[in-house]
């Protein structure tokens, strides 16, 4: 059974009453909740966690190694500013998603540039909570098929 | 029942024996097989396209309106230099997925830039054929929740 | 009697549905039926063509040799893409002039530049359908100044 | 009765003698003698006006608020590094044609900016004096379809 | 009784001995103490925070919503680098103002951009202690006129 | 008593018609007046200047020197464009706050940078009138400060 | 016998009456009739193509798999503006060599920049119609020591 | 007799207590004084002007036509950023030397930058007062030559 | 007896199984013990700290005031992203080497930039885990010629 | 009877063992060789030098004066660095070719640019020691049209 | 026994009277018998070199291959004009290390940039002559391990 | 009696047959026979040096220095990538006046920028051989005011 982890980064804690016609009305439980049912029924035992701190995510994806197959990461703002958490995703090289609630392409220029993107799996924007089921769905088929391979 | 086009641009005809480390092995016929079931598995009418001449897809673009819900676009590269498209996407206003095979942030500067992005519903890259079936639930999502919104 | 050729580029055959709070109401055929009665009126031989595909639009120039004084370009978006056009019209040295309807200066940063103005007559953007009398006023005094001159 | 303000910038009152093989032959009076004549024949009531000094074309154009309904604009070097102007020209919120007798285009490359034409009704350029009667043309069909918009 | 909610970045807790020609001698509970009295001067109920942490930040932040009614930010180094910052600011659409002791523009140029001030009431900086009650001065104006305009 | 000297640069004599919604219903006068009533509060002597031309404030601070103790200065657009106020301000060497009624970071990208602000004192923007209030208050405080150090 | 494709790109038809002072007085057909000598007297089969569409001159690489073992490329205008060339090449895999009638570094700004050099396995340019034998040489020689190689 | 016509532009009126490690200690008037003892040693009629306005400099350029055979031109803080002065001395196409007291290279960046010194005959920079007799020697020694060349 | 603290920043925690073709085989413990045995060596007092989050390691700077001596800091990813570090580092005012395990040169160029090595007393990369004894030295040397020439 | 200069720059000498990978197995005498007999087989003189010094190469470039018909030149790393040579090349005004082994545009993007090509006769690049051969045969062919043509 | 060769680049002959304050009370005597003593302390067999001409540098390196195994170089200048180094560093491919005896990073911008840097061991930049004993270090302990890890 | 060092670099030789639309028609001779005799009439002691090598004017400017007051230098080609040059008149710290025959803003963009300028005393450019006396007089009024003020 492939093991998944989510990460969400700063203010997605937030998720409801923040900017709510950019990311949508879903509270982060209803997120989670969402990706807990997705997982489920593609028969995949994930865990979520969301950290405004970037020391905080940092250890978080460092405590994933051999412990999940794959990580969905909405790294929110980190994603244009962190180099930390590359280095972290590169050290414990777990194939990652970059996932965004919002289309990053639609809006200031300087959330069009991501430090994370280049070394990830692949990457889905725009879909609101969608995103989530996307990153899954993909990762899973991303993760059968190296199974496979090997 | 929701009507989807699939376009793909320059060089997809090309698929299975175009630099397939990067483009996998499935051919532009397996590609739309798999658009053709998914569509019929979410209940949507689908129609496939492929054409290299940037003016070909403009005018097949023209030919969509209000005849389908929605367009999952694998622009390739014309996605980096096409206004003309971006022009007849906005034109039409018909809600459309931009997707690509390939991780395009992992490769040359050139394609780190997108013309249609800005005006797209989401982006989805780097997932081989899955980035296909991906844009589809996606956009079936959206034009779903769209449609009970009105 | 002088002889004029308009151009219309990539998707301004969608004139009258596009985006029409930016182009206007006025279809194509509106446009060009404005140009003939324009040139009529001012005893200019008109001809009017339209293509969406950059290679058309380069043989359609090509064929101008030799056929027509002057050239009333609206380039559309390969105004801004496109150092093929260019390089016919340098070819076949008609003076042209590169007209826009809509102001360029008030729209996306990649069509501020344009890969004709400096070779062109001259330039005007902005008013709409006006936009191609104006043209076709500018080149008419051009031509028949030349002409006075030679 | 339509109500014109012609607005030359600085060294407009040199024309003539300025750079003859760039900006032509006519002198200041010949080129607004065009302008009264124009107006005339399109049933505007026109007033022209010349300075050198930034200074006194924004205080030219605070004058103009409620006075007049168009602003043909040829400011000349100004069009290039005067933010006052544009400021102006916002306050009095007229609308404005810019206007250049030679195409900018074509020139240096502090040139090819302007500080004004994004927020201008439109732009004409490159077409020696008959500039200012395109310009004209332009901002009475446009003050005429407002009129019968109103 | 309005309230307001100061908070200092990174940094802000060494003032005193941070670099005083710069920052001043006055300490942190200088500042404090200084915020405090001029709230009540203003009849204002005042909140002082400091943290270190990005992510503290933005927690405190979260928590302001619903509770305040302006922000007075002096967000140190974060100001040039945090988008989660800008991110939280725009979450709990509280009103803030900027301000920095020292006059940033008069340091190094990556102190010349900063990633929250265009979503900003307005922006103090380069007098020292009295930027925090400029900046409660300025806060107070605007929430009184807005309550006034309510 | 101190003596401070406000200068307001091209259009402020516009104040109260000009794009009223950047920046608000009063008039210069009434901006001049709040001036002289917050200084007689302030037990400071103030004089008002307002100028559309370069040279002419130009003049004004030369004419500044030895005379007055500070200024107020709200260059609005030669703030972006005129390094020959800024050679003045530094020819006189008196002390000076930059200020805007807008938030200049909120409006176009050639706003964001000054000619002037490395060397003024502070800088104020975004408040409306009020920021008039807050560089005097900002100004005072230096300079009761500068006293009293001296 | 080594097979090579001679492809010309946009415009290249109309050599021979086309900017002759850049591009020589040689027609399309001489510099194919030189190419179809070259090619004989080198052993080599030739064929020629030409067009000015960018997905005719797609599909003609693709066309190009498993026929020929070389291409020499004048791709025009299409050097500095398609990335649906670099693609097709990339997908055929043929080496080629890019080759050009002017001096592109001598010539604007926008011609220094080439979207196929860094895969071709060679460059030529300045040397009018001697460019195409230059590349056929430099191309044979390639072709019969990696075949030796081999 | 060679007639020289001296402009000195803004601030250079405050020679003298203007910045004096930079500008010297001379006033202007030391400085004119020097320049007619120097043309009169050198045999030229020398005129002295100096403003701080743009447009007025601009004009008194106009009227050196026909009258001066040669400018020594400090344009102050105009040298980096009007075009509306290299346009009036485009017009009256005399030749001019473009000088400075201090070394504009040691300064800010934006003082690196000069829209005049590319159509003039000559730069001279960094010899205080200096630098005036070296324009008037290097004005003399072309005039002749061009003169004698004549 | 110099005392020096030795600061890892982000990842630091992970040597050993992180990325170790970059960074060795070597962990923190490993590390830090060679530190330890490198200061004992030298005669110098030797603590060490490691943490994930930059406000951690802040304060931990903020603590060395008065302290340490010296400071020997690898910064990991905060180096090119922290500017509060480096300004935590300039208001404790100790001297301090920046080290890097990898030459940062030889990687992505955003590693390029530091936000830390001017105000350094030295830097060393690029010797893995030898660059701390390098650091030590070199810090050494620097605080003993310090303290002699005191 | 032609007569060209092979000049060959900077580490060139050491052809054979320098990354043979990029530059090929041949020596420079190889090289020379082929240079020789190519040049025989074309009935030109030729004659060889090679240099590491910047200095030694312009002053060969100067002695070439007036001795030599064309310089076939393969400048290595001063091709991107030399105003020098540019600079010898123009004052001796002798028609060059400016050849490369590697195709220079798959390299490190400093060795995109060169300081010669936009003055060269034409330009060959990475066809190794066949670039040499080539760039004679493109010269020959030049410089007999020349004479042709005289 | 390692060998090892120390090389000078350009202007450090004068060490010791060039701007001490930056570079050292040290002449180049000094600094080479410090490398001399550090090198027998580490039973190293050291050579020193110094020039001021890039073309000898160029032909020192080529000399060194089959005699060094590692280079301890301070290139000066060169550092940041000369590829000619860079190119005869790969070709002998000898392991080196950069350094400098000041921290060029807290210098002027064009001393940031380095052609050797990221093909180098290490650089270490900022310890006057110890930079020296420390570049040995490390280098030996490199060559040490590489030695044991053959 | 003051002594001045002439130094000439790169190509400067030539002069006389090199680009003499640019660069005059007197050689090298004459223009230090200028020189000579102007230094005789100033009563200055003057020796001249011209050097195609980076390398050996860097040694002539260390050889220069507790010899000569002053230099007056046309580095050429060398001014704009030379940092070896700026070294080398940093280290002897003698005042130099850079000059240059041709004016360099109206050549190529690569030659508006200098290595040496923000150092030098001054700069003269484009009065020919005339720029030799200017810069003798400069340089002599220059060190007759140090040598009175010292």
């Amino acid at each position: 059974m492939l093991r998944v982890l989510v990460i969400n980064g700063p203010n997605l804690n937030t998720l409801g009453w923040r900017e709510p016609e950019l990311y949508g009305q879903e509270t982060l439980s209803d997120v989670e909740a969402l990706c807990m049912a997705t997982g489920e029924a593609m028969d995949m035992k994930v865990d979520c966690f969301q950290a405004n701190g970037e020391g905080e995510i940092v250890e978080r994806i460092h405590a994933a190694r051999g412990v999940y197959d794959g990580i969905a990461l909405n790294a929110g703002a980190y994603t244009h500013t962190s180099i930390a958490l590359r280095d972290a995703l590169l050290g414990v090289a777990i194939p990652f998603v970059e996932l965004h609630l919002s289309n990053t392409h639609a809006r200031e220029p300087f959330r069009h540039h991501s430090f994370l993107a280049d070394r990830a799996l692949g990457v889905v924007s725009g879909f609101g909570a969608t995103s989530y089921t996307l990153a899954f769905d993909g990762l899973l088929q991303h993760l059968r098929a190296a199974a496979a391979g090997s």
